[in-house]
C-alpha cells in the first residue's frame, strides 16, 4: 500500500471519455491529490483539465512523464498502455489500467474492489480493470454464488458507443443525423453502420468463432470470482446507445433459491441497486443508469426452463463503474 | 383447402406496416387474386392501395366487409382481430391473423409453413401467425432439433420499432431528432424513451415477472415444433432499430454436433440463409436483412460452457417473414 498524505497522480488519456471521468471522480470523491498530471497524445497537449477549481495543462505523454508519480491511471487505450505502463512502473508509479492490455496476464491483479480487493496487494506495479461487461457480471454473480453456487451463466450484452471512446460516440451521432437526412454515412470506429442497427461483434474473432471479448468476459469472471468451475458463455453486441451497457443474464445455480430471495441478497450486496418493479414499469435502462455509481438490476425472475435457474437484467454505466469509478476505487484501496 | 382459380382477398389494416407488406407480397408472389378488398379504420378509409397497377380504395372495416371474401388477412392489431375475425369466418372467409389474438388458443393452428404446414388443414376458419421472434426461433431450432434433439434454448431478443406499428416507428424517429436537438421527447407507443435506449419490456408483465411475450415465445416454440419437452426461456428487449429483430440464441442439444455440422444443417434448411464469415466481418445485422425473405443466421459456434451447446445469432425481418410473408405463405398453402 502507498503511505503518504497526498499523492502525485497522472491520468493518461486525460482528455478522453474515461480519463475525464477519472479526473471528475478524483475530485468528487476527494481523493488526496497533491499534484495532477494530465497526459494525452500530442494532439490534445495544451488543452486544460479542470480539477478542484484550477486548470491543469495537458502534457504530451512521454517516457519522462512519470517522474515522481505515485499513481498513474491509464485510460488511453491498449497501445498506450502496452507502450508506457512499464515506463511508469519503472519510475515508481503504481499503474491502474482501464484498457485490455493486461487483463489476460495471470500475474497482474484484475480487480473489482467489491469482489476481490484482497488481491490488490499482490500487484507488482500494474493493476488491471476488467471489461465493463465483466464488472457488471461479477458484481451480480458474486453474492448469488456465495449463497447458491453458480454453475453456469449465459449472457448477452447490449454495449454502448462510449465503450469505444469519443470517435464511436461521434460516429453514432453523425450516422444518426445523416440517415435521418437521407445522406450517406461514414464509418471508421465500427466495422458497420451502428445507427439504428445491432452489431454482434466486439473485439477480434478467434478461430472458435467467439470474439476475444466474449472469451475474456468468461475468463475474467472466473478469475475475479476465484472459481474455475463457473461456466460462462457470452454474446457481445453493440447497440445504438451512447452510454451504459445492458446485460441479459441467465443463471443456473446448484442450490434452488427463489427470485424473492435473490432480490433480497442483491439488495444488500455492495455496488448494486435492485430496481425491479415491473408493475410500475420500473426496470433498469441505459438512460436512467448513466452517471450512477451503482449497477442497476431488475427483471429478476425464475427461469421456467431450469429447476434452479434465474433470469435477470442489469445495466452498468460503462464509463463510470465500468471503467473510471472502478479504477478510482482501486486507488482508494491502495492509499487506505 | 380452397379450390378456385382466383380469390377474393381482404386485408384488414391495409394501410398499416404489415398490411401494406401483405399487399406487396400478394403482387410480388403473383397470388391469384380476383378482387382485393383493403380494409382499415375510418381514419384511413378512402386512401388508395396500389395493387397490380390499379388503385384500390380502402374501405372502412365493418361487419359487412367480408361478404364473398375467400381469404382475410388480419393485420390491424389484437382488438380488431378479436372483434372481426369471427365475423369474417361466418361470412365464409378463412382468416389468417398476424396479431396475438389467437396464438394461445390450442384449437387454432399456429403456423410457420416451413415447420408445420401439415397442421393448416385442421383450421376451423382461423389460422394464427406466431410472434416474429418465435418464427425466427423455430426456423432455426427445427432442423437442429431433427438432427440433435434440443433440450433447452435461452434467447434474448433485440426487437425493432416496426413490430409495434407505424406509431412506434414515428416515435423512434421523432425522439431521435428531438434528442439530437436537445429538445424534450414525447412518448406514447413505448412506456419509456426508445431513442438511444434499450427497454427490456415487450407485452404485459405476469406475476412471475415474465412478460406475456416472453412466455408466449416459449409456448409457441413448443407448439409449432410439436414437442413439449423443449425448454425455452426468453428475455425480450426493444432496441432503437426501425426494422428486423435480432436474437441471441443459446442451444443445449441431446446429441453433440460440431458447429460446422450445424452450419451445414442450417444451410440446407428452408427459409434460412447462413451468413457466417467472421473473418470477413460478415454476420447477420438488421440493416442487411430488411426486405429479405430468409432469416439470416450467423455467429454459429460451440458454447464452451456446455458439452453439447451451440450459440448463434439470427436476424429476421419482422415485418416480412415475421408477419406478412409468413401469412401469405400460409395462404399459398391454402390454395395449393
Amino acid at each position: 500500500m502507498l503511505q503518504k498524505k497526498n499523492y502525485t497522480v497522472a491520468v493518461v488519456g486525460a482528455t478522453g471519455v474515461i480519463g475525464r471521468e477519472v479526473v471528475e471522480l478524483l475530485e468528487e470523491r476527494n481523493f488526496p491529490v497533491h499534484e495532477l498530471i494530465p497526459l494525452a497524445s500530442e494532439r490534445s497537449a495544451g488543452e486544460k483539465v479542470e480539477f478542484f477549481g484550477r486548470n491543469w495543462a495537458v502534457e504530451k505523454l512521454a517516457g519522462s512523464s512519470f517522474k515522481g508519480v505515485d499513481i498513474a491511471f491509464f485510460a488511453a487505450g491498449t497501445a498506450q498502455s502496452l507502450a508506457f505502463a512499464s515506463v511508469a512502473v519503472s519510475a515508481g508509479a503504481v499503474v491502474i489500467d482501464t484498457s485490455n492490455a493486461f487483463r489476460n496476464d495471470p500475474a497482474i491483479p484484475l480487480i473489482v474492489p467489491e469482489v476481490n480487493s484482497h488481491v490488490i496487494p499482490r500487484h507488482a506495479g500494474i493493476i488491471a480493470n476488467p471489461h465493463s461487461s465483466t464488472i457488471g457480471m461479477v458484481l451480480v454473480l458474486k453474492p448469488i454464488h456465495d449463497a447458491a453456487k453458480i454453475r453456469r451463466a449465459v449472457v448477452t450484452t447490449f454495449q454502448s458507443a462510449s465503450g469505444m471512446g469519443k470517435n464511436a460516440i461521434d460516429e453514432l451521432a453523425q450516422q444518426t443525423v445523416s440517415l435521418l437526412n437521407f445522406r450517406d454515412i461514414k464509418k471508421s470506429a465500427y466495422p458497420h453502420q451502428i445507427a439504428f442497427n445491432c452489431i454482434p461483434h466486439d473485439g477480434e474473432f478467434l478461430d472458435s468463432g467467439d470474439t476475444t471479448e466474449e472469451i475474456g468476459l468468461a475468463n475474467e469472471t472466473r478469475r475475479i470470482m476465484e472459481d474455475d468451475t463457473i461456466r460462462v458463455t457470452a454474446t457481445s453486441v453493440h447497440v445504438p446507445v451512447f452510454r451504459c451497457y445492458s446485460e441479459s443474464v441467465n443463471i443456473e445455480m446448484e442450490k434452488k433459491i427463489p427470485a424473492d430471495e435473490i432480490r433480497a441478497i442483491l439488495s444488500s450486496a455492495p455496488g448494486i441497486l435492485v430496481y425491479d418493479d415491473p408493475a410500475r414499469n420500473l426496470y433498469p435502462m441505459a438512460i436512467d443508469v448513466a452517471g450512477k455509481d451503482e449497477i442497476y438490476v431488475g427483471r429478476i425472475r425464475k427461469d421456467v426452463s431450469l429447476p434452479n435457474g434465474i433470469n435477470l437484467w442489469l445495466v452498468i454505466d460503462n464509463v463510470r463503474k465500468g471503467a473510471a469509478l472502478n479504477a478510482v476505487q482501486i486507488a482508494e484501496h491502495l492509499v487506505k
